[in-house]
């Protein structure tokens, strides 16, 4: 814990991130390119400015009057999810009394374990009444062929909106095209799962789940709002980006 | 070697590089955070289009130019750099008729055996004559402290031009107040290292290494320019980055 041991440092957070993500890898909660694909996400941050955007916390709030809104609403996580913000979409499903489905791309034996015992643990630390997914594989995500394919049939399969941080572009796509509404996470407002979902949150997936979390504990919750512009969302983290960038260069 | 067989898809050199990241962590070459670094790149080079820009190849002749021009020129190499471009360095130092200092910032000894191996494997499969330092460690970096200023006495302490890809920004800052010209490569034109080093070239550590080789067997050489910009390269690549994000999402 000494990289994390100094919450004054300026990379805290994002230390503390680092060593939730090598903690995990060593857990075997991982697949091998976990770890490169959570470096891609701390450049694309880095650019964000490590901070949530007014347009990003705009669509984790929509994000949030969805998931309430639905009729069967699932949480679908994947080892670098569970590993980063896990415990808090646990509280999260908890609030909605929908269940978090584990689903990942490179799909072992060993992994869903290990995965499935992490959730579990914190569930019952946490006292938290949730039904925790994934270790049937009875339903299939149409257009993808193999292990890529598969998910619980009473989970994503019967979902009607789910909730999939970090996930790739071929099965965001896959699940539009099953008429769910897809609310995904994604730093990269440029990859093909933001351009493809419903509502993208351009955001570190830790900051939504703990946005998540607090908007969950309010007594008055939002609508859903059926003109939403996702591509206004997307095009407002670009020019973040861009002005970050150029603000960043011109203070040096 | 599954995911690069096929040199025709779009992503092919990026799944090449991790693959040589990948290969190299399960062969001990790497730290923990190795690849969570290497993702970062990944980023970075996305947002650079995957290319080396006019601005990045004049850098890395600048760098040859000054390299070729030193009275003793040492090449620095990380785990990440002698995963991904170890061995087109050897030979550019063949070339040079300089060192190659294995030099990591978390030493342990299994690992600079395992560096000081892989380069000494790969020197004798190409018949190279270079001097591959590193494995003592009686000379100092000022103005660090504990592992990280290790070096060897007559390789980067005694060196006038140091080639270092991947460096971190406490470290080029320290080789830089000792006098010394520090050229690195680092894809993020916005880091302390991009900004304190004499020549930045802001582009992909294979590429650059394959430039070198390039240049190393030209018969005219440039000579060094001693009014060199580095601001303006670093300003250059920021307007790449830029000018790639919008067009980019233009074309979405």
């Amino acid at each position: 814990m000494d990289i994390a041991a100094d919450p004054t440092h300026p990379r805290y957070a994002s230390l503390l991130r680092r060593h939730l993500i090598e903690s995990a890898a060593a857990e075997g909660l991982l697949a091998g390119s976990a770890m490169i694909a959570h470096g891609r996400g701390e450049a694309f941050d880095y650019l964000l400015g490590e901070a949530t955007s007014a347009s990003a916390a705009l669509a984790t709030m929509e994000a949030w009057a969805r998931m309430r809104d639905a009729s069967h609403p699932v949480i679908s996580v994947n080892g670098n999810t569970v590993a980063l913000a896990g415990r808090d979409l646990l509280h999260v499903a908890a609030a909605l009394r929908c269940p978090v489905e584990v689903n990942i791309f490179y799909r072992t034996e060993a992994r869903m374990a290990a995965l499935l015992g992490r959730l579990e643990a914190w569930k019952a630390e946490d006292g938290l009444e949730v039904e925790v997914l994934g270790a049937r594989d009875d339903g299939r995500i149409l257009g993808l062929e193999g292990p890529r394919s598969r998910c619980e049939a009473r989970g994503i399969a019967a979902a009607d909106v789910v909730f999939v941080p970090l996930e790739d572009g071929d099965r965001c796509e896959a699940l539009v095209a099953m008429g769910k509404q897809v609310l995904v996470v994604d730093l990269n407002p440029l990859s093909r799962t933001a351009r493809t979902a419903t509502v993208t949150m351009v955001d570190d997936v830790v900051r939504v789940a703990m946005a998540l979390r607090d908007l969950a504990v309010r007594e008055e919750h939002p609508a859903p709002n059926a003109a939403w512009d996702n591509t206004a969302v997307l095009q407002d983290a670009l020019d973040g980006i861009v002005a970050h960038l150029t603000s960043r260069f011109r203070d040096a």
